[in-house]
């Protein structure tokens, strides 16, 4: 279990008020961010992420300083871990109506790293929990979470890593909790998030950086099809896919190696051990 | 603000916990249940729909009995307020896979009662916010909030009680914090909560015991053409609609004054004070 910290405003408390919106309607956001040496990965990729969901939800974007500050202290010391930052709308009375003068809670917790990627690459399921289509609410990262929720209760055999999601119209969107990429004539696909889906950091250091990727909608024929599939988000990086049901890919092909040495060159904290 | 009391499984706790998946992810579910005369109403509607949340996200029923004990503790001596229960998955590791064995978080906090509607009936607008549509969570009142939240932050005008959402198909569904049912041809149609929306327990009370309460969809120039119009919830009863838009209704029309009367009788809680 994490040590967390909590804010109302910048007030440290001790406890959260059990009628904060973030419980009662998910009303916020969250940023899971990579800790590598002390430091933050991605840090102004994350804040700008977090900045977009406050426009969307009509927050106040807390203080960024602030938000580092705290950040730097809670990962003093440590080699490497994933800090969660959750932003809520604050303590309400009962009703959607919005507060009129509430200070944001803001909660940070440092978790263990997860393990490093399976070698032998990543093992997919489709899985049948579909994204429902919210053009409003897609991109953010906010904290009606439900539906990665049942589809990740789709299976509990260890030997699967991750399910893909398609949304209700039958696209492909993303993993439970990563988005993907296709290679397909030499592209690296990542499907559009206007709909639904995050708009993941690493997906969006992909598409910046790596000349080959390029945003595009992709069908199951298309991801099944494919020569080769990453998975990637901001604690993990670039995850090489081996198979998806029956399908088998070498996970370790030149297009994904590249990719990864990209990564690496770019963000140390994402070099092999 | 009202006084919380938590529970881990049947423990009490002081404090939630910030891991708690029903901040980390809205992973969870609650109900709002009018306190009249310190006994609560349509307790057993509560309960039931509480169960078929349950089921859908595969978490346990809390006991039956030890909610209603807690329940009464809590309002002896209101004379009508609006309890909150809220039952989440509990604390979870990090990451949306389910927790192995994690007692769920009770929360329960009794709030004052609503303002008794006005007289005059409820002035309604119509909602940009679309309801997005997801068949696996429709129905149940789970803690995913945010399009409501969106919806209600669309107006700030004190003289506007209520809006009225449609699904993204463009189907009316429900208001932001109510069900809905036009008078037509004599008969008080509500619109299916399949894809989307909440199964309203008093919507529900209507739907068995009133002969013309019929479920069918509604579209918007239905709504705009009916006889009458009325919003309901388990804690206001039935709200008489005066104006939505440019249109005007008679609230107190035969017809409802007739399901107010039944509804009356039924249950004296909601006898016009």
């Amino acid at each position: 279990m994490p040590t967390w910290r909590i804010w109302r405003g910048e007030y440290p408390i001790a406890t959260l008020d059990p009628g904060d919106r973030g419980l009662a309607y998910g009303d916020g956001l969250f940023e899971t961010i990579l800790i590598h040496a002390g430091q933050p990965v991605w840090w102004d990729a994350h804040m700008a992420r977090l900045r977009r969901g406050c426009n969307v939800l009509g927050m106040a974007m807390p203080d960024g300083d602030f938000l580092r500050t705290q950040c730097a202290a809670l990962s003093a010391g440590c080699a490497r871990g994933a800090l969660k930052l959750i932003v809520t709308r604050g303590v309400g009375e009962r009703g959607y109506v919005l507060p009129a003068e509430a200070p944001p809670t803001l909660v940070m917790g440092l978790s263990k790293a997860p393990q490093p990627p399976p070698r032998e690459g990543l093992t997919l399921r489709w899985c049948d929990t579909r994204l429902s289509i919210q053009p409003r609410l897609a991109g953010i990262k906010h904290l009606n979470r439900l539906e990665q929720v049942l589809a990740r209760a789709e299976w509990s055999d260890p030997a699967i890593h991750e399910g893909l999601l398609r949304d209700t119209a039958g696209r492909v969107v993303c993993a439970t909790s990563a988005n993907l990429f296709a290679l397909r004539d030499g592209r690296w696909i990542t499907p559009p998030v206007r709909d639904c889906g995050i708009e993941g950091v690493c997906r969006g250091w992909l598409l910046r950086n790596v000349p080959q990727a390029v945003e595009r909608g992709l069908s199951v024929e298309e991801i099944e099809t494919a020569d080769a599939v990453i998975l990637c988000n901001a604690v993990r990086g670039i995850l090489p896919v081996a198979a998806l049901g029956m399908r088998r890919w070498s996970p370790h092909v030149a297009a994904v190696e590249d990719l990864r040495n990209a990564l690496a060159a770019s963000e140390p904290a994402f070099a092999s051990p």
